[in-house]
């Protein structure tokens, strides 16, 4: 590769870095709908036909800022399983938060249904995402009850923030992580599972 | 009122049934970034200037598009405490997949971050949404583990489906249902909770 190759690949490299961290902010800050080539153009200090030139779609854009979401925050590995477990919900509780990922995960569900360069990165960060809590309840359970206790776990930190706009404070994520241990701590009894009904 | 007034609201009405019904329809099929006054007033058969007079935002689109929706999905009403909680997350599910209520609860957690008047629908739909798992699951435990409970097997459905894009099945509503109600009918055991830590 000659040099003024080089050149041009770390021209690509840091134009792509300033438009993720640009799309990011202003979907931080604007929602979705305001991550258009000429606003992204304005702000990031490029010409509009640079933009228009790398990434054609909106969708294009959306996955550049996508792809350079790093790995999702993960909880302390100190403590019991029950310890491990509500701090890594918090965690990601906290990320919602502090650092917009309630407008990432939006995105993702919204546009991974239609785009498949978006459909992949949500499976990367979901099951990132989903990582540890998958593997501190694969000791307690496996099968469908693993994959079962993963979604009403993760789903009791994603419901209450998508759906209610109110993310789950300590003492909800300790309550379900309670709840859900607990169920899964108690043996089967034959076919109709949990006694309670 | 006269009855001019009265012809007027008549009017005023069907443009707003139209409207709605075209607003869903796209939702349903192109997703919410298509919807556009231009768009709505093709679709539907108005004029724009009449789209911008009544509704100048897009917000306000889909404001009377998610106004329409009705109630949520429930299912039968019969069969113990465990069947109808089955039944009930299984017609959620059958809501999202059939009816496209997926693209509705993602407009609902992105826009009614920002729009108030989107804020009170999601208010509204996701109180009804919930309300039979609720009632179901108030005879069983109360307080933080009532929420807690009903943020878990909503989360079940709603997590795989946006998240994964992949609806749960019936084998693992009913194992969610399973982990929850024996979680919740297992006494707690002093301030550690759950003892499978």
């Amino acid at each position: 590769m000659s040099a003024n190759n080089n050149g041009a690949d770390v021209r690509v490299r840091r134009t792509r870095a300033d438009i993720a961290r640009t799309v990011l902010a202003i979907l931080a800050r604007q929602g979705v709908s305001e991550v258009t080539h000429a606003r992204v153009a304005e702000l990031a200090g490029y010409s509009k036909t640079t933009l228009y030139t790398h990434w054609p779609a909106r969708a294009d854009l959306l996955v550049v800022a996508l792809d350079s979401v790093g790995a999702m925050p993960h909880g302390p590995q100190t403590g019991d399983r029950r310890t491990q477990l509500i701090g890594e919900l918090q965690a990601f509780r906290d990320g919602i938060v502090d650092d917009g990922l309630a407008t990432i995960l939006v995105i993702l569900a919204e546009w991974g249904a239609g785009v498949d360069d978006i459909a992949a990165i949500r499976d990367r960060i979901v099951t990132d995402g989903q990582s540890v809590v998958r593997e501190l309840l694969s000791k307690l359970v496996d099968g469908p009850r693993l994959d079962a206790a993963v979604h009403l776990l993760t789903g009791a930190v994603l419901c209450p923030t998508l759906m209610h706009a109110t993310p789950p404070d300590d003492g909800l994520i300790t309550t379900a992580v309670d709840i859900v241990l607990t169920g899964c701590s108690t043996p089967r009894t034959g076919p109709t599972g949990g006694r309670a009904a």
